[in-house]
């Protein structure tokens, strides 16, 4: 079963990396460009049938290490 | 208007910082992961409101600045 996991940092946290893209993307002529904030995104593939039990998997990496909650928000869904 | 790109790499790159999470989580007792690989994610606002010039100028930036083409494949969804 495999699903994807979206990772954006929170709405009032401060993205530096995505400050710079931004700009870089300004100096490159892209003048109508308003914002552009940057993620990251997994691939997860686990050996499990059943969905809930899957999910929850999913969502317990999430907790446990791919995502920082203080300053992250995640999504999760499944790759058909 | 606002977009999501998603980059990920090419099936047969290799993706070590995804190996890393993969026996971080393993070690972590999630030994039904069958395999995790890294992507980035971006949230891109456009001032544009036709759909078909936004989605354009969006392709050109993944070509110039955010995807590297040669290791990574990109998808571009609207966000409504």
């Amino acid at each position: 079963m495999k699903f994807s996991v979206t990772v954006t940092l929170k709405k009032n946290v401060l993205d530096p990396q995505g400050k710079v893209v931004e700009n870089t993307l300004k100096n490159l002529g892209m003048l109508n460009l308003k914002s552009i904030r940057q993620g990251k995104f997994f691939e997860i593939e686990i050996e499990e049938k059943n969905e809930e039990v899957a999910k929850k998997k999913v969502n317990e990496m999430c907790i446990k290490l791919l995502v920082n909650l203080i300053i992250e928000d995640y999504k999760i869904d499944i790759v058909k």
